[in-house]
């Protein structure tokens, strides 16, 4: 049997996993919810863990909780290829954000164990936490793993659902004893990602894989505040205001215009403000908010528009504060600079799709786990597979069909990066 | 001793108790509460009892929990002059919002029970749950007992902290076999009430107190939602976005638009959009906010004013929803006209702080209890008493001088009322 045809039949039975771990950490309507260092992500460690060994893999933990496998090459002296994805998902999301690239990198390195012929090694990873929800900042596994952040520095972030720190969390798995671990350029040669496309561009373009050739960068603010002053509704004149839910509005339609301006020239660029909140235990409709609690999110692949971006926010937040009388506390920034793929991990993905008959596409992306092995000096690229109603939320799909045609393309290429 | 000089002697000790009751419902960094019915409102109940059963004063429960003592005039066929405001506040807010109507109304009612010479009775009154942030709608307390609802009407709204009904509270209080005493313009000739302004406008003409001449009307939505649809931040082009924050945020800025060009015309007219927030179980910086709840609010003594933002209202809702693809759903509207107050007793407010020499100024006031006896065709009056700090929140201000002031203000208006 081809290592094509092997990997097919190992990626339907990753895909019934799959779907057997999305029952046992969410439902439909609540959609998944699996934390970083918690219940339902170390649910979905554990059972891939034992579907890696149904398979002949024996993934090994390190000291992050990422889990490994490598099956050698022909040559030992030769660097890795490697290749997986992430088990946590955000709060009420899908199953198969993250998920998907973990079960479809442990299918390649099992059908890379039946079929052999591979000169490099093929390494599987399962990481943990890319999502931000949870502690406030994305990649917490793979940038650990990558020695972005030691853990010193990011052991007493907080999970914002538990209020206990990372620490407390990652003790909870008892991984103290666990090998470190850790990724570099120097052991691995190339990092292919499959996962879920998170918009609906491949839907829109009948094509069951996209090929991602940049990521987007981003300036982050999850937890910013804009502080105005309470007052009474209806006796406070306007001039007396200091309006915090109006300030924070006109930021937001200001940065949606910046965004209706930039995308005929850049259609990577995005603008979200996901939350935005007076304070249950002291807003009313009859008071003045005093208070908005907000996140401010907003990406580009284009260096350029990333500073125009930049420099907009900090103009904005000046004349508003001036203007209304308000105070912005933005709180703790993150984010990233864009990141072009490596183009012959491109052309590997793209000739392997060639190879398969199966269609694809260019496509802009958002930071993936991916994007901390780009920022390593390692060579990255990103599969994405098709999916009709976007991530982050409960009714994200991906058909089986698809999910076998984004795991066939994921090996091919790693056969081709690994010969 | 003169009515005014003993009125000024129960003042002060009125001020007292009214402190006390301060410190028992709050603190001065988390304000007071006292919610509709529920514990801080009933303590106020049991001190201003005990504080009038020491002025010779025995306080009625009605059914409804208001409390009511009448010090007869010299003509007992002569309708009542009514005076009192309202016990409860709202979440967080100040101590004098409410409270200091009663206590100047009960030293009102107290000191003709020593002067006696009026020929109408006196009839003092506190009332429950005037703030509307407790059942989602204002006035309960005179509203029921003035006859605009019928409990059967309104025993069913949910109290937002509790999450039981109004009949549930009205229960704790035991008052089932309590009278009735409805209050209506065959028993009462007019109504007068002290109240705190809750704007800066006497502070900034250096004035104890104002004179009410209209109580503003408006057009209120206190739980209404706007639903968009959740999606991912960065995956999600523009064109595909059905975002409910900036909807809601174009909704805002509009209104605030169309008050700028109206406060020319009309310096009554007021917006406000107290409440506005994402959904902190779902919402998150990565993923477009799927749904906002918010608060609306706006308010004027004219009533074209109200209508054009009512009509404004009505066209922005159908252009945002059908240019964003989003749904607004505006849940229970609440509400009411403007008021002219009674010329009569504006004039008597007027004449009585003209003869005690405490300056005072005409203004605009929101709906208190007053608007309830306005809409039941009994002439009433608001007497306003300053305050640095606006009201609805912990720094509301007033001092021991103006509140005297006010309630020498108060009962000589009622005196001439009750001639």
């Amino acid at each position: 049997m081809t290592f094509d045809a092997t990997l097919a039949g190992i990626a339907k039975q990753a895909w019934d996993v799959m779907e057997e771990i999305g029952h046992l950490t969410g439902t439909k309507q609540a959609g998944i919810t699996r934390p970083c260092y918690g219940e339902g992500e170390q649910l979905a460690a554990e059972r891939v863990t034992a579907f890696a060994r149904d398979l002949g893999l024996a993934l090994q933990p390190d000291r992050y909780g990422n889990l490994h496998v490598i099956v050698p090459g022909s040559d030992p002296q030769a660097r890795a290829i490697m290749t997986g994805s992430h088990l946590d998902s955000v709060p009420g999301g899908g199953n198969y954000d993250g998920l998907a690239g973990v079960m479809a990198g442990l299918a390649v390195a099992a059908a890379a164990l039946r079929s052999g012929g591979h000169r490099r090694g093929i390494h599987a990873v399962a990481m943990r936490g890319e999502e931000s929800p949870w502690f406030g900042t994305a990649y917490v596994g793979s940038r650990l793993m990558l020695g972005h952040s030691t853990l010193a520095e990011i052991s007493g972030l907080r999970r914002i659902d538990s209020g206990r720190t990372l620490q407390d969390h990652l003790d909870d798995l008892g991984l103290a004893d666990a090998p470190e671990m850790p990724i570099s350029r120097d052991t691995v040669a190339g990092f292919l990602e499959l996962h879920i496309e998170q918009g609906p561009l491949l839907t829109a373009a009948a094509l069951p894989v996209g090929i991602a050739t940049d990521i987007r960068g981003n300036i982050r603010y999850p937890e910013a505040r804009c502080l105005g002053e309470y007052g009474h509704s209806a006796a406070l004149p306007r001039a007396f205001r200091h309006d915090a839910v109006l300030a924070v509005a006109e930021l937001a339609l200001a940065f949606e215009r910046f965004w209706e301006e930039t995308e005929q020239r850049d259609p990577s660029c995005v603008f979200t403000m996901g939350k935005f909140g007076t304070d249950p235990a002291t807003h009313a409709m009859t008071k003045v908010p005093g208070e908005v609690r907000f996140s401010f999110n907003v990406g580009s692949i284009r260096e350029d528009v990333i500073a125009e971006a930049d420099a907009l926010l900090a103009r904005l937040l000046d004349s508003i504060a001036q203007r209304r009388g308000v105070r912005f506390e933005m709180g703790p920034r993150f984010g990233s600079m864009p990141s072009h793929l490596d183009a012959a991990l491109v052309a590997a993905v793209e000739g392997a799709a060639g190879a398969l008959g199966i269609g694809c596409t260019h496509l802009a992306t958002v930071g993936h786990d991916a994007a901390m092995f780009h920022q390593a000096g390692i060579p990255a690229s990103v599969i994405l597979v098709r999916n009709a109603n976007g991530s982050h939320n409960p009714a994200e799909s991906m058909t089986e069909a698809d999910f076998v045609r984004g795991a066939r393309v994921l090996g091919g290429a790693a056969l081709r990066a690994a010969a």
